[in-house]
């Protein structure tokens, strides 16, 4: 059966186009809070799942070996745009850990922020691996394999200490046997479980108080400084920030690519798992606010990222995205 | 009830995203050769619509009377990638016609072809009206508008009589009396019909030999100069090129935003009408390709346009985007 219809964009007085997905919403008792569309299908959550992947770069206690900061943790679950603030503080946090720019697996793209992109092309610089906006992840897997004394080159293969440890985090907070992988845009494997599953490694993030100490711990680190640090995990101006923000640090969000949001609600330990049935993140952004809405984390203000109108080339409004009926009428 | 997956996309071993759409193939005759999905249901069709708007240019006369060649028919169909091929001979024909670049209403965006567009940043040239994806269709309406001698000052509102003329020449094609619009990028006005009478109105202009003589006419020009020029009607590298050169010029195609596809195949006398629910360009593509392989119109060689690899940031393959089953399976 077809997942319903969560988003939909109209132009004039008609609806033009619609986006299908479905959500999952779960406590970190494992108790479903919402389950629309299906929820047991394995999806990717690709960029979603860093904080989960950063869990090993905390509580093997790498993070601390090489005097790493919140901003560091915040880094570490970014899928950055390439600011400066987000490249200096990576290429200091390689020199810490002994490595170089050539050490990332991850391939070159260019920056994600306009005014860089532009400057960049402006004086011939060629964006190289560091502007991957997963070079703070990729980061936090080297210094893992320093911590471990492990070999850094492969630290990306699937078969390599680091991605094993995060196949077994990822295992034991969803409660997953099964994690078939896809290789993701920046080359590191990206683990696929149900909704449900990711929603509930989130949830025990958020509620970590039945973890072991030192995995607790780690969880509430990384969600802190994610929400402590939320243009160093996204960027000027991007959803995560903007959506983080809105909720006055009450809520953690992570984008994905291919339609794919992750939320952490710490106060009320939940997790939340999003997926747009055809990746499009114009649509994911929309459900996740709505989400946060519905959860009654999103000030007055910030309702309006619910509703984006349309412009054209003019600058005239010409249409919206919204929620549609199945997403307006959820209660949670 | 939803509409067929007609597109999936793979990483590893699972389906990470799919797109869902209708397609419609019809004859002059009006006799539907191919209905899958939800044809009857108004869709604007964008771009799509281009060579329809362009008819009112030839069929009117303004197009002989200020000597437009097939180069500008193309162009008036065109969603340019705002090279200096196409620019240049906007500029040149908005001088034949005694405008400017400000008599166009359409907005300003970068040009669509990196080269272009890198240039103008390093070069610090900011993007002018020219350079929007619709110029040549803009520069059609202005044509039109002095051949009658009428104001070329909002000509792009639906009460013009170049658009009420648009209107009607898509009413007579397509068999439609209503006509719903929306606002399009380029600030005209956008006509919603079926898909299957989309596909009515470009079946009896790949076959007009039921249309009095002078419609006739400017339908069989306006196909042949996209099919004679089909870099002028999109760009460098772009998808309806590529796929018109594909089919050896047996086939017209002519993307829309929005996930729209138009086709025009005057040997059979066929029209296309492809929508994909979410709006995705990716799928669209995918699925005008397939049509027209089933269609025995492309090429062995041009078989690649039907399934493409996904590359991650290495340039590694990583999964595909190809036909579903829907699509693979269906007979033509």
């Amino acid at each position: 059966m077809a997942n319903p219809i969560l988003v939909e964009l109209t132009r004039g007085d008609l609806v033009e186009s619609v986006h299908r997905g479905s959500i999952a919403v779960v406590d970190a008792a494992g108790k479903t809070r919402l389950a629309i569309g299906d929820v047991e299908a394995p999806v990717y959550s690709r960029s979603s799942l860093k904080p989960m992947q950063a869990m090993v770069l905390v509580e093997s206690g790498a993070a601390d070996a090489y005097g790493l900061s919140d901003e560091n943790i915040s880094l570490a679950c970014a899928s950055h745009s390439g600011e400066p603030m987000h490249t200096d503080r990576v290429t200091a946090w390689l020199a810490r850990i002994g490595c170089t720019e050539s050490d990332l697996a991850c391939g070159a793209h260019p920056s994600r922020y306009e005014p860089v992109a532009e400057a960049m092309i402006r004086e011939g610089r060629k964006p190289t691996r560091i502007f991957n906006n997963c070079s703070g992840k990729h980061s936090g897997f080297l210094t893992v394999a320093r911590h471990w004394d492990v070999a850094t080159e492969g630290y990306e293969r699937a078969d390599h200490p680091v991605q094993r440890a995060v196949a077994a985090v990822l295992g034991d907070l969803s409660g997953t046997t099964e994690l078939p992988y896809g290789i993701d845009g920046c080359a590191a494997p990206n683990f696929a479980t149900s909704l449900t599953a990711f929603a509930l490694a989130a949830a025990r993030m958020a509620d970590p108080s039945a973890l072991e100490p030192n995995r607790a711990a780690a969880a509430r680190r990384i969600l802190a400084s994610m929400i402590a640090y939320p243009e160093l995990m996204s960027g000027t101006g991007r959803a995560c920030a903007t959506l983080i923000r809105a909720s006055n640090g009450r809520a953690s969000v992570k984008t994905g690519a291919e339609g794919f949001f992750g939320g952490w609600i710490p106060q009320m330990g939940l997790g939340i798992a999003i997926k747009i049935d055809d990746g499009a993140g114009r649509a994911s952004e929309t459900v996740i606010a709505a989400v946060l809405d519905k959860l009654g984390l999103l000030g007055d203000g910030a309702r309006a990222l619910l509703r984006a109108p349309i412009l054209n080339t003019r600058g005239t409004v010409v249409g919206e995205r919204r929620p549609a009926a199945a997403l307006s009428a959820l209660n949670l």
